[in-house]
């Protein structure tokens, strides 16, 4: 039996129901377009984000639960980069046919989770016929009036802070591609298919106004720390000792992967990176609800971006995350 | 050479340039996400669609710079169907590397005069690289609280009328994959082409408070109708030959499309569709700015929907508009 779009949207409306919070919604799916109540005294945040079959995900990896947790994680890790909460959110999705049963159900599953858990509410959004999946997700957020926290206000001597650890999430890809069997419950694995992203540190940071530039880490910290400084009319150095890796136990089939490579180049980890004033670092802990913060690196004045060796040279950081254009 | 992903965005941000109207952005393209100020006493209208290539428009048909105008009009079109004025909006765009060049600039170019037109400023977004083009465009709208115009609020009696001539994009369609030489000027060609959304009609009608209930048509009467009654639990009569039509030339080659059929089921019109009390229908003028608004049928009670004859006898209205699950 073949499904109409009257009935897919059924579905939808059936995944976005019933919020257990005030989400400032006043008119959801099945309009021409949704409401959404702003509080005084607050910005509203957009962002938007394309979550492709084959460029971001492959059917046959990713569990469907996972591409829909995931599509809504990231998107919403660009209000967590501001400093904002997240409110309401827009799916438009493009399935084939055959994917409106099993794969669909298990999909909203995972995106009703990350609803749930991360505060933001289905609102409305479009659906289409497509032989590849096809998800962009819109994310409405808010911020308190002058609070956002933007990637253009690093100043030379700020240090340079990450949260969690790098390259994790790359590493989770790396094991998934492999095929082993791996455990479900493999951090890695976990970072990679369900990112959290850091909500409540981004918060506490926008209202403690300790950080002068934020920016989440999607694409990998060697080309996302270029992204800021740029932002910021600036350059840094980062000193590759302290950067928060990952242990990765030795693989016998293949090339271990390196941590460092994998700290700077690998993507999705959904970490928050920002900048802090010399004078203002005692203000900030050492950890946060358990999750690391480290100093990486310094602001400079000029524009090049360098990485500090263990042997005290610095040599020119190489930008190898994630470009879809640059491959 | 190859396009990185810095330089597309260096585009978009061109193409984004100095609205010459006050657009609520705080903060535009560059960042994680952009920051827009909501006014006090209004909602925000939040809506989203998919134009996709094959599915939406054909590349080798349809210009780049209708595909950029359309783009954005079509999804403005869903904030004019509830009363509210256009504000902002976030582009995603998935393309071929061999269209970031010329393609590229007059798809901008369209998208650019659109977004002035319309007073709707590119805010922010996302893009990628994929074989097909794929876009997205979520628009953001403010309406005054309490002002928006639902597709809930029709009862039984309601006249139903809409506003323009139906059938003309359908038929501008058709004349494109004809493939005979047309001018460009052709009214339906242009109506297919670049469509204009009812903004100006949609916020006197919401100031009026005139409308009980208010949709675009943008998959055909035939489709749209059945969804505003199933909104207001309530069915419909449509007469048929009050159903403003456009007047189609014999076709030489092929059998000419019926203006009835073009007008009931031919989508893309982007006109509107609402619902007046019947004591409140000498309130509304026979054409506003030059565009006529026609009374077309009646809200009755039950779920039936209707097309009345010109012999009187009644049949149930049959839905042959755009639905891309139903094909």
């Amino acid at each position: 039996m073949k499904t109409t779009e009257a009935q897919l949207i059924q579905k939808l409306r059936h995944a976005a129901s019933k919020p257990g919070f005030k989400s400032g919604i006043a008119l959801g799916i099945g309009d021409d377009a949704a409401l959404f109540a702003p509080r005084v005294g607050y910005q509203t945040i957009l962002t938007c984000d394309w979550f492709l079959e084959e460029t971001h995900f492959v059917r046959r990896l990713h569990p469907p639960d996972s591409v829909g947790w995931k599509s809504l994680a990231r998107a919403v890790s660009d209000i967590a980069a501001m400093g904002g909460q997240p409110r309401c959110f827009l799916l438009s999705l493009a399935l084939p046919e055959d994917l409106t049963g099993r794969w669909l159900d298990e999909f909203l599953g995972g995106l009703r989770r990350a609803s749930r858990k991360l505060h933001c509410v289905l609102a409305g959004g479009d659906t289409t016929r497509q032989k590849k999946i096809l998800i962009n997700i819109t994310v409405v957020g808010e911020v308190r009036r002058n609070q956002a926290i933007l990637r253009s206000g690093a100043k030379p001597g700020d240090l340079i802070y990450v949260s969690g650890r790098l390259g994790e999430a790359d590493l989770g890809l790396q094991l998934l591609r492999r095929k082993t069997q791996i455990a479900k419950s493999d951090p890695a694995l976990r970072k990679h298919l369900y990112p959290e992203p850091r909500l409540a540190l981004a918060q506490w940071l926008a209202e403690s106004r300790i950080p002068t530039a934020m920016m989440d880490l999607s694409d990998g910290l060697s080309t996302d720390l270029p992204r800021l400084c740029e932002a910021s009319k600036a350059g840094a150095i980062l000193e590759g000792f302290k950067i928060p890796k990952i242990s990765v136990p030795k693989w016998s089939s293949r090339k271990t992967p390196d941590s460092l490579e994998l700290a700077l180049d690998g993507g999705d980890d959904y970490e928050l990176l920002f900048t802090v004033p010399a004078r203002k670092t005692n203000l900030l802990p050492r950890a946060f609800k358990g999750l690391p913060l480290t100093a990486i690196g310094k602001i400079t004045a000029g524009r090049s971006i360098q990485l500090a060796q263990p042997d005290g040279k610095t040599k020119p950081l190489e930008s190898a995350g994630w470009d879809p254009f640059r491959t």
